[in-house]
């Protein structure tokens, strides 16, 4: 019997609105596999290579952009990060469902990379929670803090591309939701298994 | 605050694929409105109106068949059988959820009046089952359970046309797709209520 292939799931949402808390509570609670970025930054003490990220070369992920490697890729500053495509599909087709972690740009190049992918935004309560969330951070100078509200407001707009949205007021309630979703599509009629039923 | 529109669940599939024990199932466990039916029949020993069904005469139901009254209605032999459109649209500008629980071709005439209603096929395990479960009912005579039968083929043909497709080999499992595709509906960005994120 063929295996059925899986379902690729992305979470994005702007910096602040917790999508980071809720995949690392969904990977505890769900048999997913979680999709490891590559990057060519340095790795850091007790980052290991194909847990954290791909560690690369600057040549060696250049190289992949070219044989279209990616499903989505962006530089920042000096460093390359992206979603390798091979490790992505084979999870897929090992009939295993996938996650991926990413900012709102890169969730649009996968939705047009893969637009069976299953696109959720997790959205914050409000905006003033928010703009609280990301000005409490304490890591960022006033000009940062501002850079990240702006962009975050840009970022709220891009939620009518996606599938869902879940507001995320409680994790533990948005966790949930993303099960729901997650069952849901797999009874969609367009990804339903019916060979068995003979017709 | 403006109340949120309920959804419209519709519960559908063949004769024998257990649509009625979810529907009962479901109904004891999460808080949504089953949507009663009229009909011209006589009402049974401990039936009552407004709880099995709105019992009405002829007359009044053919005029509410001319006031488009009904989001959708059959004659089976010298009764009509119909789902009351005004007591649907009142629950859910109420914002609560309504269930309709009613045959393939019911399900295909509330698709076209109320087109965000969410249609869920109800799917025996497999043809063998479903043959069992007609055949093992033992109140039908031989042609009964022979146009039976013939019909349910038919009917797991018009599975294309519905949302999501839950088979039902076990009925809590069933259930409890059903309670997440509810969920996953709400999350819907069409559905979803933004408002409050003041962009």
């Amino acid at each position: 019997m063929a295996s059925k292939e899986g379902i690729l799931i992305v979470l994005s949402g702007p910096s602040g609105a917790g999508k980071g808390t809720i995949c690392k509570s969904l990977l505890k609670e769900i048999d997913i596999q979680y999709s490891i970025s590559a990057t060519t930054r340095k790795p850091r003490p007790g980052e290991v290579d194909g847990r954290e990220y791909f560690f690369l070369t600057k040549e060696k992920f250049e190289n992949m952009i070219e044989e279209n490697g990616f499903l989505e890729w962006a530089r920042v500053y000096d460093n390359y990060y992206g979603t390798p495509r091979k490790f992505v599909e084979e999870t897929l087709s090992a009939g295993k469902d996938c996650i991926l972690e990413i900012d709102p740009q890169g969730a649009q190049k996968v939705r047009e990379n893969k637009p069976d992918g299953v696109l959720i935004f997790i959205a914050p309560p409000s905006m003033q929670e928010l703009e609280n969330r990301i000005t409490n951070r304490g890591t960022e100078d006033i000009s940062e803090i501002k850079k990240r509200l702006s962009c975050a407001r840009e970022e709220m707009l891009s939620m009518y591309n996606y599938d869902y949205v879940v507001i995320n007021d409680q994790v533990e309630k948005a966790v949930e939701k993303i099960k729901a979703i997650i069952i849901a599509e797999k009874c969609k009629i367009q990804r339903s298994k019916i060979d068995n039923l003979c017709l």
